[in-house]
């Protein structure tokens, strides 16, 4: 049940990890697997409008570390590309509702106007329910050499990760926290877990789930990302200070227009730094069992730090 | 792993069956396992809003049915009611999202301020999220002695049944039909077997899955399934025009205000009444090979023409 893919797993061996020639040939796959998941058909509008937020690009970040999991405990890509597209539906889905007039009230996403702006408020709201109703399907119709109690699994972890323990639950807390002065770091780190980690833990945790990985490697996995995941969102907090708008394809700067708390805010810069890079190498750390096979996440994890968008 | 509750299956075999107490009967049962499944905890707001929905009464038909066909079919309560509530969780989260400004804008709902009125549109909008994750979640940690194959087939149904193809689609093309005049019967069926037919037929089949009941038997009860739900919406439309707004729970003769097109409006009072008692009778047909065992559904199918609510 379990297959390997030896070419791809052990890629670092030959020649130093290249992680940009890995991002790129990786978000070609997942684009191409998210273009083929959805075609147009009957009652068209709603799927030009899942397909428009769908394929507005991004870095596909939580498909790639499915993939790049379920590749390091012994499993395929092509078993995990359903769940890896999943992931990036009910990202999409989540973005979408989030930029809604009633939310965070967005007219840019990803360089392109927020789906509100092109299909209308009521259009943008189905496309969400629409993208997570059809996340579950996906993964339980084209799952492909997993057993179905670990489908199941991943079924319970989608769905955790989605409801009020995450991403919803993280929304709430925000919308609640917006114009508050007295936030603190813990809370903002609460608030951050359920929106930001339990998505990014979810998309790891998954690629080990599908291989069947023990517990125990489970927990590693999910500690490597509940780490990137906090650093990912300090590092997005001091972008949108220091980035352009133009390179984010979003409103920069928005978060001290909000007046929302962010890690800079409360850290300062420089600290803010000096945290996500130790976070990063706490994650880094964590992979230190699988040797030279735990590069690409090992340089994942860099580059949520060295990111500049 | 096929348990048969023996004293509810041939509770028609004594006395003539008795649909008002079954129906008050699984009505409570479903009522207090909705109950126990959402228990308020951190993020308390998102809780309360889910619950406030879910557990603002209503004649709980899908759970009901879902229950109704997994024991027909040889199953039993306890393997159906996760499924059951999923079901219900469905059901709210669309009434949720169609009751907000942006959809059909409603105040009332089940004789109760609509979500968005009590909590804003913002969590109404993460309830509805909410709600639909957590059927997921639910069904697939909950769900007791049914093979976890069953399990992936019954989610894959319930993210059919929500998406482009059931729930959402049939609300993009409710939207897109507002206002016209030219709408043809044929047009209305199309909308209404989305927006209402599918969660029918997918809380009947969804019992016969669990029980792992053979092709051709989901087959004659998904028919079953069809003919009733389609009388249930030519039903609502009637009650619309003849029923008090007190007897609704919700705001009557808004199709006319709205000018939307309804049977009533295409055919008259009389032939969509006509039309009704056909299809119920169509549906009672498909049940003939179960003999005493098939009265629960036959029952219910006989209800949805002579509710008043």
């Amino acid at each position: 049940m379990v297959k390997t893919d030896a070419k791809l797993a052990s890629g670092g061996k030959a020649a130093k990890f290249d992680l940009a020639t890995y991002l790129q040939q990786r978000k070609l796959m997942v684009e191409e697997a998210l273009d083929n998941s959805l075609s147009i058909t009957r009652v068209e509008t709603i799927y030009q409008a899942m397909r428009y937020s769908l394929l507005a690009g991004g870095k596909r970040l939580r498909p790639i570390l499915c993939l790049a999991t379920c590749e390091l405990t012994g499993g395929t890509v092509d078993m995990a590309m359903p769940t890896a597209c999943a992931l990036e539906m009910i990202h999409t889905m989540s973005l979408v509702h989030d930029d809604l007039p009633a939310m965070d009230n967005d007219d840019y996403r990803r360089g392109k106007l927020t789906n509100h702006k092109v299909y209308g408020e009521d259009i943008a709201i189905l496309t969400g329910d629409g993208l997570l109703a059809y996340a579950f399907e996906y993964v339980a119709v084209h799952t492909k050499d997993v057993a179905p109690e670990l489908l199941v699994e991943i079924m319970a972890l989608l769905g955790r990760t989605v409801g009020a323990e995450g991403l919803v639950g993280g929304q709430v807390l925000d919308l609640e926290s917006e114009g508050k002065q007295d936030i603190t770091a813990d809370q903002l780190t609460s608030i951050h877990r359920k929106k930001t980690g339990t998505l990014l833990e979810a998309a790891v945790v998954s690629g080990a789930i599908l291989t069947g990985a023990p517990q125990e490697e489970r927990a590693r996995l999910s500690a490597y990302a509940s780490q990137i995941g906090l650093a990912f969102q300090i590092v997005d907090d001091i972008l949108d200070i220091t980035a352009t708008g133009e390179e984010l394809g979003k409103t920069a700067g928005k978060d001290i227009l909000a007046q929302k708390a962010t890690y800079p805010s409360l850290w300062g810069l420089e600290k803010s730094k000096t945290q996500a890079a130790e976070l990063v190498d706490g994650a880094i750390a964590r992979l230190a069992p699988y040797g030279e096979k735990g590069e690409p996440l090992r340089a994942i994890a860099r580059f949520i730090t060295n990111r500049k968008y």
